[in-house]
């Protein structure tokens, strides 16, 4: 489970769920250019410091993938701490994008396995992010017979986090360091977006270089 | 300011407490002999997975450190995770020692600086450990004026996960890597003893390679 709360797990989340046809992340612009030149009816999309990038069709914000820009299109897509963690996340058996809006779905899939389960907060720059980590302490709190799971100290921090936050995850948002970031861009109404949980039952995943959505393909876990 | 509740920050706090003279960290065993045999009146303390290392006079429990037994003494100390907190530490003006059991005096000393403050978590092996978060969740706690302070994402998931806990610290530390380490090696008194909160207001200071009660020496920040 693969989660980057703000914002590009809602952004692939909503983009799949608004219609869209594949995403295909890759962690520089050049390849991204690259990949269009190749799919020129492809659409690109992300950011860079919080900020679309120039030439780009879409920036991060998950609002701005509405179903008449994107139904049936494929979306080439570039952020800078998401497309990383996929990456890292590639000798799982299988990759699932996770936030806060779909979480309670991924915990009722996680439920279902008996496999060994990692949960990768995509954080900022190499550091934790406080949304991140409240997105997988969700996740954990949503499991049901929890005491049958082994859940290292960062799960257990990360549940008490949410425990402590889940009242008002949207305040308690603001104050994290991409909360502030995007305050500071005017993109508050992205933050309200993301804080939103159990909006959504899609779980994307993550396969071949692409994300799709696996209820129009046979997943077998 | 250093963290490493189970154990060494209190044991450290203890063996001060206690009358010690000073404390001298090491990374290894080696280290650690080599030093007896230059200070032969000086005692061997330390741990290896947990146990007392052979040949030595104390392990890592804080309640081994008894008054009578180190009054006027100088140890010599090597742990699994604390020693190498200390030395990445090194880089600051002053470092010093908390664990939940001084954190309320730390906050107050915290208050009174101007300068940027660092709250290092030695973790276990390179992980984040749940008890060393809510140690430094429960500092930024007790800070007056909060809202003053720009805390980073770890510092708001670690005080969000102490608000959470704080009703029964000793149950939430069972749960924690090192606490299920400890109740299989039947040290669920050091446990129990290092969950407890605002017990002693001795903040011990890491200088010139030496641990010492700062109270005996004037400390001027």
């Amino acid at each position: 489970m693969v989660i980057d709360v703000l914002r590009a797990s809602n952004t692939i989340i909503t983009a799949l769920n608004n219609g869209a046809k594949e995403i295909i992340p890759v962690a520089e612009i050049e390849t991204a250019w690259e990949l269009k030149k190749k799919n020129p009816d492809y659409l690109l999309g992300g950011e860079r410091k919080s900020k679309k990038i120039p030439g780009f069709d879409f920036g991060n914000s998950p609002l701005e993938y509405t179903p008449e820009k994107i139904k049936n299109r494929g979306i080439i897509f570039t952020t800078s701490n998401g497309s990383k963690a996929l990456k890292t996340s590639e000798k799982a058996k299988h990759t699932f994008v996770a936030s806060l809006a779909n979480a309670k779905s991924v915990s009722k899939l996680l439920n279902s396995l008996t496999t060994d389960i990692v949960i990768l907060c995509a954080g900022t720059l190499g550091f934790p992010s406080l949304e991140d980590t409240l997105a997988a302490g969700k996740i954990i709190a949503e499991l049901e017979n929890l005491s049958a799971y082994e859940i290292n100290d960062f799960g257990l921090i990360a549940l008490s986090s949410y425990q402590n936050s889940k009242s008002d995850l949207y305040h308690t948002l603001l104050k994290s360091r991409n909360g502030r970031r995007l305050q500071e861009l005017a993109m508050v109404q992205d933050i309200k977006y993301c804080s939103l949980i159990d909006t959504c039952t899609l779980i994307p995943e993550y396969k071949n270089n692409k994300i799709i959505n696996p209820i129009e393909n046979s997943v077998n876990l």
